[in-house]
């Protein structure tokens, strides 16, 4: 299958986008909002994203486990406000998928971000190679136009 | 200043209101929202309402303090969507303000809270009265057709 | 079965203690910790304290829910450093156990708080009247020198 | 200065540990600690780590900041208990520094990271060489026994 490790600050390579509120909480003492919130902000956009590519399919609650995170913080996030969380699936392996985010607050891209899910079965609790189903439903989200 | 001690679950008592987005992360093993996210809920809505109650006001920044917090869990809040926070100023004391709130996911009121905030001098970190200003603004919250 | 309202302040009211280390995003821009990084600190506490009681007994897994919060503020909590929070049964009633928390940063206490638990059948998936044993534990817990 | 990129998975590689107690509300549905917890621990790891290496030097509050988070979740990490994490300066380059994490349930490592921290004016807010003495204090860290 097809790889793009590039990881974009351009918001047309993203076809899918979720909306996430800021909270007082999020700010540390730096009076920003804190590395730790922004990862949440990312896994908002990821199970957004994957909710998207998966829908219709028989994907097993709990089938995709996170196996790495790579984050680039590229400008501070401020209270209050919300910010988008951009996601796009980059590439697909054997028995893993790679997604990449973008978070805007505004015009302004604040972060991006890398992650390497595993399919995951959750019967063995080990790692496992998707379906037929799964793998032709990314190779068509991986050549699509709205990738 | 008057006094209004119940919380209202009925959200056209609620002049001000905050919405949040629910992050997947949120969620405890019980999957439901946790009882400490929806403390974050409530910290967004008191926040919002503050903001709306004494905007234009010389309130100094962190003038106000938490002193007290009620939560009273109704119903449970699930992963994914949002939820609105409903605020409304309830009573003004001496040092102190108390806010009521009522957290609804779609039509279901799911949480009410009360909040008594503390007047704060930031420099002296004591407790202190609020400025005539201050309090002409509360009473004018606590009296108006849209407390 | 006995009922005590008033939350002490005394360490040795409190049998059972947990101990929580404070994380720097724990704070705010306030430069202490945020109200809902206490209620962390708390549920800690609290998940500690029932396991602590209940331990031996068949209660089932998820059969108490959190309907009430109540957290008093009292002094600053600050990072770095830990926090012990104190926990002890306070009453129980038909379906129902009141707990209450002093949370203590070295020897001053911060925060006191009150915790109303109900029963809770996970099937039916509503409060219920707890077991003989279990109300045999709870009357033990609240006439022994360890409450 | 020396660099270092792989991050290792031995205990003995790491000379400085912070201890992080596990919070229930780190879980999320699969009943395991949540990633954007793990994201916490490490921010932990890493304040601890700063303060060791910079403890009795002028570095000026404020005067690091993350720029890049890299995570391999290797484990599944549970609640109760807590975890351990080891932190060490892997690299210096001329505005930033690169450090390695490993985060320990007890024997098992489950989460290895890399922090790249950028050295930051918080007059100018932008990145800065840092001062000969800073200099000097990671290049005796680099090369010294207890790295």
């Amino acid at each position: 299958m097809p790889t793009n490790k590039s990881i974009s600050r351009d918001r047309s390579d993203y076809p899918f986008w979720t909306p996430v509120s800021i909270r007082f909480s999020d700010q540390d003492p730096m009076e920003h909002v804190n590395n730790v919130a922004i990862t949440a902000f990312l896994e908002s956009g990821r199970v957004g994203l994957f909710g998207h590519i998966f829908s219709g399919t028989r994907l097993p609650s709990r089938g995709i486990v996170l196996a790495r995170l790579t984050v680039d913080y590229l400008n501070e996030i401020t209270f209050p406000g919300s910010v988008e969380v951009g996601g796009r699936l980059a590439a697909a392996g054997d028995r893993s998928m790679t997604t990449h985010y973008a978070v805007f607050q505004g015009e302004k891209c604040c972060v991006v971000s890398e992650s390497v899910n595993v399919f995951f079965d959750p019967v063995t609790r080990r790692s496992t190679a998707p379906s037929a189903e799964i793998r032709a439903v990314l190779e068509r989200a991986l050549s699509g136009p709205s990738r």
